[in-house]
């Protein structure tokens, strides 16, 4: 079955023409030594981008997730999230295997909790339990839908972290898809953060990793364990340069990713058997059910016509990103129409 | 404040004159070399009480869980458990720290959950995410109420497990508390469990221990975990030889400490201002609600008369043990009764 | 075969009548929260002694080594302690599993290292390597034959840590017999560590247990590690009084076994085919060898006669301690005479 | 101080213009999921090339080292290793952290010993002590000095590791520089370790990464580790393409690099105040020591020359590679005997 139009997920980007040359000039040097120019400019510019003082390249975004929770907790800790959170499911168990953390998992709505539920889950000073070191946030969310996080529930969060001496986490894996938008600066967000990071592989359609930012203590500390982990390499210049060519050129195209998970979100509204709240497609992803236990053959038909989703939970997703164009989503929406109504004739 | 009748918790029992008299006339030798002759009876009885091949005798209950979840798992593996499961609470993070296993924690009632929980809780193969290992159950329930696992239900459970290729793990602080009350023998529910554990401590009035007991292969390998943890002791016969007396001499009277629970249940039912299910009320532990923000009141109160009790996640919780007599549960009722009118006039 | 000297290790001291009869009329509460009266006796006792602010009971000598480096160490440093030292032998390789920290060997003598081997040790600053951080040092050395530490070497040491930021910890297993050997006080001992213990369990006849000593900022830290690593027990006073009985009536006694440590060099040095340094029987043990790959036969035949040693690493081990007399040694000193003389006629 | 010749370290090579071009045009997928054509190919290559069932493409080699570790280990378990072995200087304590386990470190002869070294190191089954479970191997020494495990040292300790079931894994970051310089397929050395990684990023010019092969089996544990690490990428092919080239084109030429480290050995054992034993120069590393504490004079007036040294425990180390050509010896071997003979004037 060729793929025609490929909504599985937006990590499957593709570096363009354009990033591949770029790429294929750049200066280079000894990444683990801090002598690549152009990995120390990509760090530069995301430092900047997001009010940090400095900033470190990963592999991955998990990387920057587990170095950060490793820096701000000790072994015994305890991390606050939701229970959606990307480090719950898909991370393979990692901040208790490299932090020796635990993690309380809060329930909160399209992957967004309140600041009573942070209030209430953080546990008091007692060597029985754990103790609650860091608040993390994944922004968007992911399995929540790709739901932003508002500014304001981002400052009574962290209102509340600070009079709790709590560090404050973003998983900022498609932030800068909240950023646009929402209309808020990253720079916006930083401000509440310890730690954030952004993802370059993901809408950006960089190659490979993701850039984590914090002030010069925390990156200190980040570079120990970056070390430990395994991501330091060498003469990565050449991928931070698809970094540096995203940054510069894919982000403020992202509101088309947004018009275009909005006009699917619409058209599986209107259908007879597909359910969807359209209010809640807010950036990049689709999460809609279909009844009947149709949802294996809804997808089935979607792929047969070439239209590739991912089911998540009994639903199915459908991720727009920048290799999915206005033609793309066209096709995918006449399609939508017709097997909907296919399956569920009315 | 003199206490006269205390209902904090049944892990302050106290060993009696001829418990005492007992442990200091205990042979011993070292227990570390395995040479300590009143350790290993104590282990053969708990064994065989279990229906198990071997057992091995720990400081403390943690550790019985800890050396567990560390045997049955390898980093990066999950184990479920309920939510109010004292793992979660009352084990400073350990689980994270020893074993680097992640805990995924289900919403039961009373602290026990159904075999669907389990089933919708047990994660694929997937590199992706972390791999469940093991299924934990705490009898009773102490944070759910001192509620039994019903025999019939462990055994759904097990079904799933076996099927899922899942460990089976007994937390029992108060496993003879749930046999007794339920008039089940420990041997039925060992034949469900691949680790089981005991408290000398709590109920039983011993001053220090527990026993876990498992297949030989189990325990040769907690023997590592034992001597790692610290858990390895000299001529710890003398405390051991507490044990010995406790399950000789306490374990069929633990039904009186039932009843006493109920007696109090049955109070707190009749009382204006108190609130409790006295049908949840199926060991020694009592838990309740006071109306109108009063719970402080209300401890205080029976603070001031001599009574100690507990408070638990905005409830009052009372645990009746060996060292609170028929008269002493009298002297309980006739307080809590004119406390209950005093601040909630009819 | 009846064993009349047991000379195979100092934890094999069994605790006497009186030592009992104090156990049994102990005052006990509930050791976990804190409110054994006897537990806390002992602690100030030892917290004394050693010149600490506070003091910590454990249910052994191993978990006070963990604890100590678990609160002085971050995952990824490292340990400096000499190559013959406990935790890399009989730990079960602990130090990994509940601190992520590394050891790194020293080569020294009698299992004591030099102020400069220590500083040759000290890694710079670099994100490469893991970060020294602690310098453990063991009192007595047990695989090192009961050699002392002198007190000034201690100084040089404790100057060099002091100038690198290291901590500074005592495995003090044997350390009362040094501070007998040497005539040191233990508070001489303790003002040049961050945290120092000492065994009851060992030579001073206690049935378990030891007591960790430090300032109180650690030993708040070390309650959440003793609850982790399962360390906390319920009415300890039990035990709690053996090493209270051990410390008032079993510490001077200690200069018996080593003058007793003495006859039997002086006799093994004076028999032919075996080799001792008698210089070197500092304290308690007596490390030796047997010529002509004889080991196993010399072992045997004194079993034979109903005297235990211990083999080690190719040579054998008498350990004196609080249940061998003199006239046990008398018996001993006579059937070496006698074996070695069969063994090796001259 | 512009630097003409660079023989700092072989991980500054930089991909060459070709090597650039190939890259550019890579075939690209979601590695993370299995579906990057390159990253495939390359994997099959290395896989081939070691004789092995698969391979995983990484980061760096230090996550090839640690994931090995904790495949073949449980916590607790220890590690056999030169004690000049990379993980214990330069992966931050990564072993502890990650796996659980000790390291063993053995005092070869330029980071190689023998097999008695190995059977006398293995300890035996005991609770007490960690359990040995992996030989690790450096091939080529880079803190012994570029030193080969000759194939017949290693059948040796793999026979030994067999016996005693211990798992055998080779750090391959410079196994291609041995595999060249003593003629020995890759295939060869595979067969005897369980786990076997190159490095595509230091002689080779690649940019980034490493390739770990061994049993189907192992990699699929390996999988789990890779994504727990945060080694998982996204379009990883375009990295992955410049290890294919490498591997097409750039193999066969390290016996260049080999031949210019003789060179600047024969050299340096010519000049007065240089020592070194050129016999011991196998590889593409030149260790040498300057007399009269003069090694930083000398590196200084190199540098002024334009010509990059590192230092290392006193020494002085030389590596040739990709980057350094015939011309670049020349311009050295010059420098270093118009220096020498002007700090060390005859
Ligand atoms: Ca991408
Ligand atoms: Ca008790
Ligand atoms: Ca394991
Ligand atoms: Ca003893
Ligand atoms: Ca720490
Ligand atoms: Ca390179």
């Amino acid at each position: 079955m060729e793929i025609k139009v490929d909504l599985f997920s937006d990590t499957g980007t593709r570096p363009s023409q354009d990033m591949r040359r770029f790429m294929a000039e750049a200066e280079v040097g000894d990444e683990q030594l801090g002598e690549d120019p152009s990995v120390n400019r990509l760090c530069r510019m995301a430092a900047e981008m997001m009010g940090k003082d400095e900033a470190i390249y990963l592999p991955s975004g998990l990387m920057a997730n587990q170095i950060s929770y490793a820096v701000h907790t000790n072994p015994g800790d305890e991390i606050i999230m939701d229970r959606t959170a990307h480090p719950i499911h898909y991370e393979a168990g990692a901040v208790a295997v490299i932090s020796g953390a635990s993690i309380k998992a809060l329930a909160g709505e399209g992957g967004i909790f309140s600041a009573a539920d942070l209030k209430a889950a953080i546990r008091g000073y007692d060597y029985h339990s754990p103790q609650t070191k860091v608040v993390s946030i994944e922004q968007t969310t992911n399995l929540g839908g790709g739901r932003i996080w508002p500014l304001e529930r981002i400052a009574e969060i962290a209102k509340i972290a600070a009079a709790n001496d709590l560090k404050m986490h973003m998983d900022g894996a498609r932030m800068l898809n909240a950023a646009i938008a929402a209309g808020v600066a990253p720079l916006d967000y930083g401000q509440y953060f310890d730690s954030i990071w952004l993802d370059l592989s993901k809408g950006l359609g960089a190659p490979v990793g993701s850039v984590l930012a914090g002030s010069a203590e925390f990156i200190e500390k980040a570079r120990f364990w970056k070390q430990r982990l395994g991501g330091a390499m060498r003469q990565a210049g050449i991928i931070a340069a698809g970094g540096i060519f995203a940054l510069e050129h894919n982000v403020s195209r992202l509101k088309e990713d947004h018009e275009h998970a909005k006009m699917l979100a619409k058209t599986i509204d209107d259908q007879p058997g597909l359910e969807i709240d359209p209010d809640t497609v807010e950036t990049n992803i689709v999460l809609f059910s279909v009844k009947d236990n149709k949802t294996e053959l809804f997808a089935d038909e979607l792929l047969k016509q070439g239209i590739r989703v991912s089911r998540l939970n009994g639903k199915l997703r459908a991720v727009t990103h920048l290799d999915v164009g206005r033609d793309d989503i066209r096709f995918a929406v006449k399609n939508i129409e017709k097997i909907a109504n296919q399956i569920f004739p009315e």
